[in-house]
């Protein structure tokens, strides 16, 4: 069997576990270098997983040829400049979401991308790749509720994770840049058209300390696309119940609802309290076979030399509804996209 | 409209709702008259309700020209005897279950009902007025599951009501007779058979003060019937999370549950320990609905000239089935019905 | 125990359903009088239950020194003047929702309510007498979700009314009007507040038959209250599995949800589909016992002499909103209140 | 990272996926060798995953130096003989479920295990490794539900694996060898004691084809244990709905259900038919990450130089319990366990 050989760029909880699935979760790949500034990290991953190459500088990384292709975990604001750096260096590219945290930088992403038309440029809007949500897709394609037109998305962190969005609050790009993101791809992929308008409210209902930024602990959006349908998303960050993705897609002959109660597992549990389902904890619990599948679909599209599904432009296209929705809850106004 | 007029006797929790449903909620019946051997719940329910008549003496409300028929909801040692006295002396009778607490007593009932071939006698079996009983038996019998060959009951009374379990365990008869006797109906009822075999286990795992009756807190049944088919049973005393009724029957080409989870009502909770549906507390609260059902279409027997599809024999031959869980669980053996 | 006389106008499905109701589930009160412009309505009623007088007159029906109350169920378009009428004769009143078609006649509703303070007025949100809604209500005010801040409701009618929806499109007012007002109501209700601003958006997915009337099929609103709180609202005309009424509510420390899984009783079926729960079929199915609850709330303010928590207000409020909301579609502008 | 060389025998359906993890899905594994009767299975293997070593012969493979264990994946049949051959060859063993078809081959596979002390022996009872079963031990050993007092087990195949039942029939050892020994397993479990007695009923209510081999299509068992605890089983061949894995442990102060919808994935659909959750299609399916689980574990134990919790002589025992079973149902009798 070919493997395809990987290099990781970022190291923090979700860059160890995309390290970790590479080395040990993909058949055909190998992680054959893991690059992070925090030197331990490095020499952790290497010794632990007996890594070939460990790096802190990213551009050393990229001279090695050994090297097929570059998956980048880094910090949001370094996405853009390492998927340019990596595609001109020769490499296929794997980047987290978002694509970037403005869209001057998502341009010249797109310019890379398309500077390369015969690398793979993936981009990991893993849920795509959940088993769940690719079901309903499928459903969805085969007709079993008509024409969809409406779209409710939930994306709700845990509270417990509060003090961390309180901490990270001034580079997050707020509420809507930083979790509603995933819920406006999934609307742009069920719905199949581009918003046309976008409306966003939204307030600090447990922690005051979030104004200051000017932004929401808990915020809405209404959003109409060029098609005529309708989009519903709420993100929040004091979920009491734990971290809760929620979708329904609801169409001319039917719905669909996925993840409604955002059980931990097939246990309930019966006591003086009533039946109970434990709630999933975070998102590497409640994805962590998407996050599996969307790097195999990144190493099978550089192995049978196709292109994936979603494209540089979908980060685009998302990066800008996530700016109209900030725009439109930051001055209480309708936003229409160009 | 033509109103029966209905006296009833017993005003114990379940009689004084019996009554409050005849007197307020039956709109062909009128609650004429009340009968307890404590002489206060009549006062009370005469005064509350503008009761005509009120007797502590069930032979004197015999004497009444003006009723039509008697409700009987007094203890379970008095019901057959009541129910004989009250079609000896021209009456319809509506009694609660049990029919009898032995077979003997149930005999005398047979015949008394025998005896008024022109009388209606209702038993009552409320859980087939349940409406979600009631649904499974017309989608049984629309075929929807094929043919039902096994059906698993459970009957679980709320932890909190144990103390009064405990008081009332010399006189109940037992768990299999006290609570399992709805449940041998339903089996009975949904399979289409009669018992053929029973073998039943159980034992005191929470209150080792039933042991002295030669009695279970929990106990659990396997019966087959004449045709084949089976039935499992769960009865149990010390149930965390409130009221649990519930009943599944399997066929052939599919299959129904009912009560699965005994929501209180519509209302999920999410809070930190995940999604809670609360329980209903009791039979009352479950079978609300169901009480008024029974006795409307007790009533509705009466104006339409028509029987009742529960037969006094159908109480006859529950309370043997349950006598034969007893005597299996006594005895840890097998017992064959004749 | 004293009864309360009642006359009711309209006997349309859901006005015959008020008057049954009256008849024979609301031990306090009597169906005196029956009144429609349908004759044959009002010969059936009185036939059928032995009403003692009919009318196809109101302002006859008005006459009758008998009366104690008046319950309203005819046309829309009728409340307001019928409810001035009926209290200017000096009788207690009970009116279905809409209070009004338009603001004007809603403001003469409330100028009849204020010349009148010695009598009930009841408006008909029966929702708020639902078991479930009023639960939710009460774990709100007992601080179980902490403080609220998002409401979102659904209210979709069963696909198969919709033909009956094409034809009373040009009279309804409107998705939002016709549709939304009881949800509107909810929003006001749990949030604890009022209206500020308001945008909604919609379509005809399914039936364009609704374009001619500048109507949507479906539609949806996104709303801020004066305290900051949001409520999303979609209301629809196409649903597949029957009448979905959901409701949740997000507060600071959990959240309820009512209705989820719209469930025709406590069955579920195992097929070759899965496991499949029936949808309810309409509203008088979902909220029948809600109908004799809020009607029973109207009487027990007339026997105690009470004002109920629904006050006229509350219907000129919930009709602005709708206004404005029909208004935001109509225009696809964000509204703000007044 | 120190990898554990492992060979497999035995490459059919579940075999291959056995394979395929080991080789893949097993960080610290590596699939050395594959072994099977039929050839074509074993070039297939060795070319697609570029294995090591193929062979035909079980013994041959077991002269392989290069190897530290062997998973045993053959028919039930042969797993005695080749635990106690890999066993005395020096390897590490694990072998799929059933130990032995009878208690014969049982013993010899106890002694061979026993007399290889410093050898891994696990036997795959998948389901204690699946994250649900799993979960619900460690909420019983944390007192969650009090004292367990009850166990129900479900173990239903889908119809559509009928046809495959019935052509195994003669060698399958029957419906509650073939199908309950993994209930079985899980009652004695989470139960903590041993069988005292069982009794067990069953039919062909579907498929007669049964009744020549003295089996039944659909069956049930009471058991009690040692100290005095309960167990219900239901297995069945005849599932309309797909795999249907259910286990519901109840004690003293709560009770934990596992898979009590067994749904497919989080999807709900909602159509004219209702809300439609769809079941898991088969055990593959089901437990495909508790089939990884499993070979983790018994991988971790070797490099950690552990034993599992899972012994031979769990395997004796459960297949001790089932023939009791099967004698039960044969001769319509309770057997008790010596």
């Amino acid at each position: 069997m070919e493997k395809i050989k990987l290099g990781i760029v970022g190291l923090g909880r979700l860059g160890r576990k995309h390290a970790e699935n590479i080395a040990f979760r993909i058949p055909n790949a190998e992680l054959t270098a893991v690059c992070s500034i925090i030197e331990a990290e490095v020499e952790d991953a290497v010794n632990a997983w007996g890594i070939p190459y460990g790096y802190t500088d990213f551009n050393e990384m990229l001279k090695n040829d050994a090297l097929d292709g570059i998956a980048i975990a880094s910090s949001s604001t370094e996405h853009c400049k390492q998927i340019e750096a990596a595609l001109d260096a020769g490499f296929h590219v794997f980047s987290e979401k978002p694509l970037g945290v403005n869209l001057e930088e998502c341009k010249i992403a797109e310019k890379a991308v398309e500077r390369h038309p015969d690398k793979v440029f993936f981009l990991g809007f893993m849920r795509r790749y959940d088993e769940s949500y690719a079901y309903a897709k499928k459903k969805i394609e085969a007709g079993d509720i008509g024409k969809p037109f409406l779209i409710r998305c939930y994306g709700l962190d845990p509270v417990k994770a509060v003090q961390g969005a309180i901490a990270f609050a001034e580079k997050s790009g707020g509420l809507f840049l930083d979790m509603a993101i995933h819920d406006i791809d999934l609307a742009r992929w069920y719905l199949g058209s581009e918003a046309k308008s976008i409306y966003a409210i939204g307030g600090c209902y447990a922690y005051p300390e979030f104004e200051k930024y000017n932004d929401a602990d808990n915020g809405a959006a209404l959003m109409q696309f060029e098609n005529g349908t309708m989009a519903m998303l709420y993100a929040g960050r004091t979920c009491a119940h734990g971290y809760h993705i929620e979708t329904e897609i609801v169409g001319t002959e039917g719905s669909l609802r996925i993840g409604t109660t955002p059980q931990k597992n097939l246990v309930t549990l019966f006591n003086e309290n009533g039946a109970i389902k434990e709630s999933v904890g975070g998102f590497l619990e409640r994805f962590e076979q998407a996050y599996i599948n969307e790097v195999q679909a990144f190493v099978d599209c550089i192995v049978e030399n196709r292109k994936p599904d979603v494209t540089v432009y979908d980060g685009t296209k998302s990066t800008k509804i996530a700016y109209a929705a900030k725009e439109s809850f930051e001055n209480n106004k309708l936003v229409v996209l160009e």
